[in-house]
């Protein structure tokens, strides 16, 4: 996945049943507008006959809109009975991040984001605890503090949608938010949400992986990136990685271990997202890298 | 690890609950009888207050004697509580593989032994197929085929333990030994017995993990080398390493990627083991690498 | 990149100047023949102007021979001067492989070819020493003793060419073969050859490289696969992986761990060359996964 | 290399020629003294018949002050002729950070040391440029901006070097410092100083080595932590990791992977030698971890 982006760009993802002249039919579409293919990947889910595809692709002579391309589109897209998504890459997507203690997730997004690694716009920081907002004043981005107890969740969680809507955010970012989202609440984002789980999942779902880990005696700990669905740490997985443990190390050295592991794939994870390389697939996911 | 080792030398391995004064009981043990360490490495468990400590030495001057070295270190032992163990690494470890119809575990044990990087015999290869024979053959290893069926299940173990036994073996692998162990051999075992499942445990515990893994969408997958106990795949974890998936991969995919993983895991689990790097501590293991 | 693939299809890959449309000509010609794109990649080279493709494709209905394909799409890879190959998937690529003493590498790819994994033909292997002789046999593959000294070097090297010639080889593989190829027979092979070479290029060139690593103190230590050139170890790079190593490792260590990453690297990179996943780009590869 | 250690505690470096009696006599001394070893490391280099060890050892009864131990083992070492290091771990190391435009490393550091991953003191930053005052100010240190001109650079030099001597520092870090030291100041430097270089050494030394490795091809690209000496890029290597790059990248993406590792290596190279686990072994180090 190279990191440099074009300037005038736009980028096509779909997916249909699978047939022969799907490929024939986005590059004649492309084709007889001047537009030049600038990456492609593909994929076929030979166990459901679905077929996923992303194109990128630039603007060369003629101008076009995003709104006029995406009307000629929806004709071939009917055509095929895709699912599909076009956006303007010159558009940042905005993403709003969620976060309770631990900062270094939320740290290492902003950093990205300020060099231009992550190209989108951070609207918003939520947090039910007080200690990122110096962070966030550092980095010139509105701070809402959200403490939730066992009385306000709901109430707390519908400013949260409402900030979401409002800001028209793309995406929402759990950089170790230690909340639970009620299944009300995932039913009702306007957006898609993703979590880092600090472990390898399915391993040590839930509170405390890395004691949990620690207990079992495993050589290796892992984090795990997902979308968030209402089934707890069980939605579809981004992106994994892992590192290497000792028996010779405390969960307090896990947790220490682990933080890089975290911030590596969460920020991973994010890029993928942003850049339109995730395709959903049922409960699984398609990454074009 | 280093993978050269001297010629005439001892390993001992010990582990007692932790007080001032064990390493200088044995250093002082040790150049008493003009004794040199080579290797020394130890663990204080905390939470237990349990000590772990494994010390190589060389012989230089006077020649000793397994025995003599044994009966003496026992009255240092006796008064600190130790569980010990004392080895003369000339005196080669027989490990016993079993193994069922993939035979790349297998084939890579015997490659790493014939030349030397495993410093170990191998008295029996037994199956439950005879898949393997001719790979015995060249290797002029004796093999031995006890096919299992639903009847015959209890009276097989019977035959593997008299064989462990007559050949005074010091290791079992299952090299992909697709049998279950009855708890009632896993009980009468002469020696450890060292497993390698197809899955990052714990996760895909149990039957077809790639299967599973396939399902779930993950990312990574893995292999777990770890001791045999009567809970299936919740042995001490011994080693564990991953490999890199994609979407792309179907569940055939993952078995041809995995055995890469499965082979190296099952090495350095087998190496660790007769180099007495592993001591056992509760139901996790203390590695000395 | 996946192991399995379907039995009835074939690969093209093409690299030209880049241009709007190429995607476009080449999805129209297969959709016009009911053929059915199954894996696709591309990449623009942006700073030479080139454009470099791969697409699978599977005869769906009509029945397609190789021969009126290549013909088809003759007219249409002239008009786009394009640089490319047509592959019929069921042909297996033939492979002849070069050998010296350390024989882990050929062991490692003669049972991946066994099992099905490498799909491909080792019609000879050729080594300058006796050793590997049963192996072969082993295999049923004939074994071809050339013993090179500076006497017969040019007449055992025209040997070897003729050899490829008569076994109709589609590659050499130099599989830690440990005799330098003459610039003349370089200039003269009749197909690509892959050699290994035991340190990760461009650190560590020419003999002896685990002694030089082990001199230099590296923490990491590496092997490469890549095309055979005149210029000793500077060919285009295929693939390359490396192993942590410590203070504590010897030069042997380091040949005995170096053997893993060798065989991981080598076979990775076969792999992907006759799965015709490597386009040459000048003095580097493009590799599409 | 567990991360959490204990309060009260001691460690011991030494080397010296070996001979039989060094673990003994050293664990005798702390024996005498009621000190529990917490944890112990050797290696015996072979090749030069040179001991290398590392003990921490804890306080347990009787209160012992650095001073009175460091007189007490003065008698040990010299009659084993030890180059020896003793140090209270409750007196963090004073660490100074050189760092030119490129923030990501001196971030990395700030944030580990500011939640105590990292536990040292930073008395200054220094820089030739005026990025990064900011930062400095946010983590309360002193900024110290001293750009470097084909005309001052000597000047520069001295002051650079005075500040070390006056806030006593005993590490310097470069990290990600653009300017090479001069022989003169590296000759004169108090204490040692630790350079990231953002290429896997000994590939690709001296300028822009994210352009030399994609110039090469590689398809993995390193950094290395090292000593700094007066040869450029030739220092004792502490530690290296790489990432997987691929043909679609450009050197600007390449930079961009590259920050990661150079992050990681950096911050693991540091905490490595503040931890007292690097002994230096001619140009070649041994690290305990």
């Amino acid at each position: 996945m190279p990191v440099s982006t074009p300037d005038l760009a736009f980028v096509l993802t779909l997916s249909c049943p699978n047939r022969v002249g799907i490929v024939y039919a986005v590059s004649k579409f492309l084709f007889e507008r001047g537009l030049n293919i600038t990456d492609s990947a593909q994929y076929d889910d030979l166990s459901t006959g679905r077929f996923f595809m992303r194109v990128a692709f630039a603007v060369t002579d003629a101008p076009h809109s995003r709104d006029e391309l995406q009307a000629a589109f929806a004709t071939v897209a009917e055509g095929l009975d895709m699912v599909w998504t076009l956006r303007d890459r010159a558009v940042k997507p905005r993403v709003m991040i969620l976060v309770s203690k631990f900062d270094h997730c939320l740290i290492d997004l902003l950093y990205r984001t300020s060099i231009g690694e992550l190209d989108m716009e951070i609207p918003a920081i939520v947090s039910n605890h007080r200690d990122a907002y110096q962070l966030a004043a550092a980095y010139d981005i509105p701070f809402h503090h959200l403490p939730v107890s066992r009385d306000n969740k709901e109430e707390q969680e519908d400013r949260l949608l409402d900030l979401a809507r409002r800001e028209a955010v793309d995406l929402i970012v759990l950089a170790r938010y230690m909340q639970i989202l009620s299944d009300r609440m995932c039913a009702s984002l306007p957006c898609p949400a993703i979590n880092i789980h600090h472990s390898f999942l399915p391993s040590f779902k839930g509170a405390m992986p890395y004691h949990q880990a620690h207990k079992r005696g495993v050589k290796l700990i892992g984090a795990t990136a997902h979308y968030v669905t209402p089934d707890l740490d069980e939605g579809p997985i981004i992106e994994q990685d892992i590192a290497r443990v000792t028996h010779a190390m405390t969960p307090e050295d896990l947790i220490a271990v682990g933080r890089d592991t975290e911030k590596l794939v969460l920020a991973r994870a994010v890029r993928l997202h942003i850049e339109d390389r995730i395709l959903p697939n049922d409960h699984k996911t398609v990454v074009f890298r």
